[in-house]
């Protein structure tokens, strides 16, 4: 088998933690026998101060012609805050139709979570966010700018084709896992978005007999997360509820470095995309502080879309069984700097 | 001194923590020597189903002509979601130009908390919530409903009047506290609205030149206020954004049972409401298994509002008191019932 990557580093400790990833693909191609072709592409701070370039279409198009992106983080104090994470992350999502945003909440063994009490039993849950609308859709219009009578007016449109999609992505994720899917929305306030989504959530679901479902506002959902992970199997919402409630789902699982997300093309119209959602976090870039285990567990998202499932799973024991390990789960305290946790957790691949 | 109080028990648990509170009220009176006239207004689920009314005009007016609303909780699941919050909270938020909406999120010694480590020194901080606008102002459209082209448009509005009155109220407020203000938006997406309330933040922050700022991401914001919420003094956000995070808020002080709100109007031209944030909980109505302490502290408020300064601090500290010593934060498990709380309460607030 062989697959091509795009590999997109970015800014910060984008580089660090894609280049232990990338250790632990070496180990992972070696032990399973599959090729890889890699293709590094400079999007992000320095690209962009250097040459003006965002998202060239030529990248785009490059883009689309592989088999998967594996993304580190972009941002830096650099350049403006918003205009990489619209130039280049959300016009990737949009340029590759990436549908899905999904964002495993796991609380792997070992991993110190803030959340008393909380065990890996109870916390194993799937959110899946609907990725390229809502109130990502559009910038928005302002009357009156500078003067006291200002006035700015943000639109989520909400279609539904997008939202079906999501919707039976969600569906049939929950059908081979627990069979339950919970609809996170706030439709007594949003009251036409949530009709959509409720009359989406029913219509669909009769495709999907064996699976309950159940509704909560997403304010209710920042209250049930952290103290009743148990409740949820897979959790559906649009993107600006997703955006909020898959960073709180990041701390019960140990925080930002140990996330990770894919954003997946599901009609092979684009190319998904996989990537620990931590940020480039300029403070310690260079110091080897960034734990590797969120870009290690995106890549074992990447591997199973790629149908390389048995290197998946060895990924992510592999990293489970280093993080269970770690004293910590960023910055010096965690022992070890980022590329040597990328070499024992490539070793741990070898090894098995 | 004398003050006129309509109180809206309303569905559920609400009438019977707003009893307790009441009691507690009654003790703070007789020892600190003022009178309250009370007016029982009967809003919410029975008088919907029996009258067809959620608001009727002719209660805004009286409401209006009271110095403040003591609001117990209002939802019914003979009701369809959506028309009592929006008909009534909603509704009363608006008439009442209840411009703010303050959730103080302070841990009590004694109180459990999920998050493993908090100690009530890291957790006392205030959330000021904009009250009228953004996401709430209105119902959205839909075109081709119940067709797979289905569109559903919501939008938020968002203006330099009711912004610029949140963010005065919240400067003023971090002036009096530790001095720091925090805008939690989401600027990198929410374009026009984030600068808007970016631009607010800077104009209104010449008048309050020792207030430190700073800004993070709604998303950020639910890793950081969970795990390091002695980050945060003051924070101001808009009224999705606050919906949301002030329920997050609510986890760190041990839960529903325990978070308290104002509504306030600032501009004399309506009434300022307080509430438990809690619902009205109908599947543990009647059984004196709620938590009357989300009430008596959202009584404490109040009192504050009324300019009964020594009042309000006893009633927070008898709260607090009473909250130390309970097994339980919500449920059976209380150790006492509502009303017996309500009664321990108004002990310590008579005995100082
Ligand atoms: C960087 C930002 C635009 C992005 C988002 O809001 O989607 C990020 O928060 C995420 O969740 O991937
Ligand atoms: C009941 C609902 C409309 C309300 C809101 O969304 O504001 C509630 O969640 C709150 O926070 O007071």
């Amino acid at each position: 088998r062989s697959h091509t990557l795009a590999v997109l580093p970015g800014d910060g400790v984008g580089p660090e933690v894609t280049r232990a990833a990338l250790t632990v693909l070496d180990a992972a191609q070696e032990r399973f026998g599959f090729s890889i072709e890699r293709t590094e592409v400079p999007l992000g701070a320095d690209h962009y101060l250097s040459t003006g370039e965002l998202l060239p279409n030529d990248t785009v198009t490059a883009l689309a012609h592989h088999d998967a992106i594996l993304f580190g983080a972009i941002g830096s104090p650099r350049v403006a805050p918003g205009i990489l994470e619209r130039g280049i992350i959300l016009a990737l999502r949009g340029a590759m139709r990436q549908a899905i945003n999904l964002r495993p909440v796991r609380l792997y063994p070992g991993v110190p979570t803030p959340i008393s009490g909380l065990t890996p039993d109870r916390c194993d849950l799937v959110i899946v966010r609907e990725n390229t609308e809502g109130a990502y859709v559009a910038q928005g219009s302002t009357v009156h700018r500078g003067t006291p009578a200002q006035v700015a007016v943000q639109e989520s449109v909400n279609t539904w084709y997008a939202v079906e999609r999501a919707v039976d992505f969600a569906y049939r994720l929950a059908s081979v896992r627990r069979k339950r899917l919970t609809l996170c929305h706030k439709t007594n306030v949003l009251v036409e978005a949530g009709k959509l989504w409720t009359a989406v959530m029913e219509s669909v679901g009769e495709r999907y007999p064996d699976v309950e479902t159940d509704y909560v506002h997403v304010d209710a959902m920042c209250m049930h997360l952290p103290v009743s992970p148990e409740r949820f199997d897979v959790v559906v919402t649009d993107n600006l509820f997703g955006d909020i409630v898959t960073d709180l789902g990041a701390v019960l699982q140990g925080g930002l470095g140990v996330a990770a997300s894919g954003n997946l093309n599901i009609d092979g119209t684009g190319t998904s995309m996989f990537e620990p959602i931590h940020g480039s976090a300029p403070d310690i870039a260079g110091r080897g502080w960034a734990n590797p285990a969120g870009a290690c567990l995106s890549l074992s998202l990447l591997l199973g879309h790629l149908g390389e499932g048995e290197a998946a799973a060895a990924v992510e024991a592999a990293t489970a069984a280093v993080l269970a390990g770690m004293p910590a789960m960023a910055g010096k305290g965690m022992g070890a700097s980022t590329s040597e946790l990328g070499e024992r957790i490539a070793r741990a691949v070898t090894t098995g």
